[in-house]
């Protein structure tokens, strides 16, 4: 965790974005490192656990991180919770809070209470249409024989 | 949101990865579009959204997709649902569910229930360390002079 703290702090100082650092570790190493990089590369997804979840998948040539841990300084936002719940590690240490990041201006917390609201209900609306399309298409996957799980 | 299914469609055929499509629409005209890729590129975190967004911001040279539609062919799972609150565009079109998605085998219904849980009770664990280096850097980020808030 220490080195999460310091590669956000890092990232924080050479304006690459926001103060977040994130370490992937396997077997007691650590395979992969990421910090924010959202404002520099004009990457809304660059968040710290994003770039180091995309860089342990390389390492390890797989789109799961089974028997991984991830080390990251604040608690994830539901983008990178819903990308750790994606990549299935085993485990998750966090170091500041949803409230932490609030409090600093970040959305996190206003996040996770919008996801909890009706589509059509949230601040960004949501609007439904053409679902028959789209139950014909999960028709088709789920007849495919040579199609890879995830 | 015909083009969305098509590339839907189309990722599946190629086995690039699941059934998945998406377009970026600002002024009239399509800027980005994107389908799942995970299996074929090792990355949990390119669904059809997470690929578009990153390309419209790319083709934008901006962080921020003000202006713009996002059509997918499926309602955002927590990954990209977050990642659209973080690129804040104006609206969202969505055709199959949470629970099409389900139906077909895939978590986007599992994961959402899984982010209300507390940290600690979730089925991947989360546990809180070191929470005061976390807020030190939150105070030194408010604190500076020349950050690019996002």
């Amino acid at each position: 965790m220490e080195r999460a703290i310091e590669l956000a702090q890092r990232g924080m100082d050479s304006n690459e974005g926001g103060p977040f650092g994130c370490v992937i570790v396997k077997g007691g190493e650590i395979i992969a490192e990421g910090n924010n990089r959202v404002t520099s590369e004009n990457d809304p997804t660059a968040h710290a656990e994003i770039v180091a979840i995309r860089r342990a998948c390389k390492a390890l040539g797989d789109f799961q991180l089974t028997g991984c841990d991830i080390y990251t300084s604040c608690e994830p936002c539901p983008m990178c919770l819903g990308a750790i719940y994606w990549a299935r590690p085993d485990r998750v240490f966090y170091a500041g809070t949803r409230q932490d990041a609030a409090n600093a201006g970040f959305d996190d917390s206003f996040i996770y209470e919008e996801l909890d609201l009706s589509p059509e209900n949230r601040s960004i609306p949501n609007h439904q249409i053409l679902q028959s399309d789209a139950t014909i298409l999960f028709d088709k996957w789920k007849e495919k024989e040579d199609r890879v799980d995830y």
